[in-house]
């Protein structure tokens, strides 16, 4: 792992790939008042989260190669890493106005800063936008540019599928527990979370290499899909297990009604008094009904079950790493590093 | 022209592409309610229109090849033109929530009907999504493939430069004129509209059959831009002159504080008194207001600049037809068939 790329230095190539995208628009003449709408965009979306989804496109093709980056390589595997996050933080303005949200890494969100509003629904368009172009400006010639294209366009794709199952199963506003289910909370998570938190990235960096070869693909799917699923049962189970001077938030899930792996948990296994407890309770914006919920989780005894589920899933996830073939030039330390990213995490 | 579709064979191509769009989201065994959901989007968004973007690609191609399509063919460049409207309405979702519209196609729009609310803002992702996953199946391996996604990523782009540019001149909540330029609204009218309405359908049936060459995409271009500036430039006079019950509407552009030309026009000859009206009366809600604005226009004999206005445009462009080098494919019909449709019209 020394070769793992730090977030100071996978910022350092934004303001490249920032001054490309305002090229591309510059060439349509773009008034300057509305280039610098855009400028602040890219700025305050794309840029100040963690990066783990797009630092992980330049650790996976380390851990490909066995070797560092040359500073060409480091700069196009960070490219894609961008791409990644640009599409994030497509999802995240427009999924902020679908949810209402407040606030997104510290701040109001995009769409409640001052004089923003609605149009931050273009703008959440012009950040997809500017990862297609930032692919041809730098992947034109590529011999994988068209299924790093499709790869996009289906990972889009598969996000908005898990969107749209969260958004019918879980409104903020009508409470139906009929409408959970582990089976939809499994699509829900897959679709919504994994595919593009992490088979993107190792999918990227392999086309990246041209070492994506259909059983690569199928590997780094059947490993990292459940390595997804796992990571989003862990925040699900930290927003109400964790500590918040950890985890950096105090978590709202009971109260804004989402389908989380808990209620799920919990509604496969209450008995039908304690179902009532949960009809009551939950999705409430109430402190009260909120830690009647809470109180019927310890009962139920969820957190020993989410220890118990985690033992479990990371054992049969390391019997997958443990198989993976390498003849086609895929490493096990690519899925090594991100489970040892996850594993047992408290924030 | 004998080769023209019509309308109802050009939808009748519809329910195959939407039976192959369903059968991409339930191989990833989307639930059956998101599936409806997602079918009702598609049949209330992307149907209903005039469809005059999307049959003006079979209609393009059939022009180019100086004869009728075949069935293939047709089928083809069919669906080039749903994509077309496709794209189109994952615009007019998104807009009409941005603009806060109450009605689309005389029925409330999407955002408004029951129970979508914000959804619409993922729904209008997924209409997008889905002409990617179209060109996919139908297209893959089309010599020009990676030309169609190319042209369809660079008018998406130069679509949403040109909504944010119009949001943020004419705001619906604030007035300000000084904010108006006929620079901006050329700029506005020309990536907003001229390019996805006229360019991108012409551009597409180069490319179905393998005519694109840089020449011919630049021929169209210089052609279809102006035309499509003239187009939009004639709709913003039938906002204010046409009949309403040939318009199909009765026009709101000002009091909803349009960037029209009309009002472009007003200022650019307005004296200090006359601009002072304007300042006073236009962009509110008010009937009084809008029939001061409307005498004005009357007073500055805006009408009659309108006609000259189009004499002069119309015989530019029926020069630049002349002036179309045929040698390498492109026919001076295809421009024919779209100003024959535009000039004069009064609907």
């Amino acid at each position: 792992m020394a070769q793992k790329t730090t977030l100071k230095e996978f910022e350092s190539v934004f303001p490249k790939l920032e001054a490309a995208l305002l090229e591309h628009a510059k060439s349509y003449n773009l008034p300057q008042k509305a280039l610098d709408w855009y400028k602040q965009s890219l700025e305050t979306n794309a840029v100040g989260g963690k990066c783990n989804r797009g630092m992980s496109v330049p650790d996976s093709a380390s851990l490909l190669l066995g070797r560092p980056l040359t500073e060409d390589e480091y700069f196009k595997a960070a490219t894609l890493g961008w791409c990644t996050e640009l599409l994030q933080a497509f999802f995240l303005v427009s999924d902020d106005i679908m949810d209402s949200s407040i606030t997104r890494r510290g701040k109001p969100c995009w769409y409640r800063q001052e004089g923003v509003g609605m149009i931050a629904i273009n703008d959440a368009f012009m950040l997809e936008a500017a990862l297609y172009s930032l692919l041809k400006k730098y992947f034109r010639n590529h011999p994988r540019y068209v299924d790093l294209l499709e790869l996009f366009h289906e990972v889009t794709f598969q996000t908005e599928i898990g969107q749209l199952c969260d958004l019918l199963t879980a409104p903020e506003d009508k409470v139906d527990l009929d409408n959970f289910s582990m089976e939809k909370y499994r699509f829900i998570v897959i679709y919504k979370t994994a595919y593009y938190s992490f088979y993107l990235p190792v999918a990227l960096a392999l086309y990246m290499l041209d070492l994506a070869t259909p059983q690569n693909l199928k590997q780094a799917e059947d490993i990292l899909i459940p390595l997804g699923e796992y990571f989003q049962i862990q925040d699900d189970y930290l927003d109400n297990f964790g500590l918040p001077e950890h985890i950096g938030k105090i978590g709202t899930d009971i109260m804004d009604n989402k389908c989380s792996w808990l209620v799920n948990q919990a509604l496969a296994i209450a008995t039908p008094e304690q179902r009532k407890v949960l009809e009551e309770n939950y999705g409430r914006k109430d402190k009260d009904k909120e830690a009647a919920v809470k109180k019927l989780y310890d009962e139920l005894q969820l957190e020993q079950r989410y220890k118990d589920y985690e033992e479990k899933r990371v054992g049969e996830i390391r019997s997958l790493i443990d198989q993976v073939d390498e003849t086609q030039g895929l490493k096990k330390g690519v899925f090594e590093a991100f489970l040892a990213k996850i594993y047992k995490r408290s924030k």
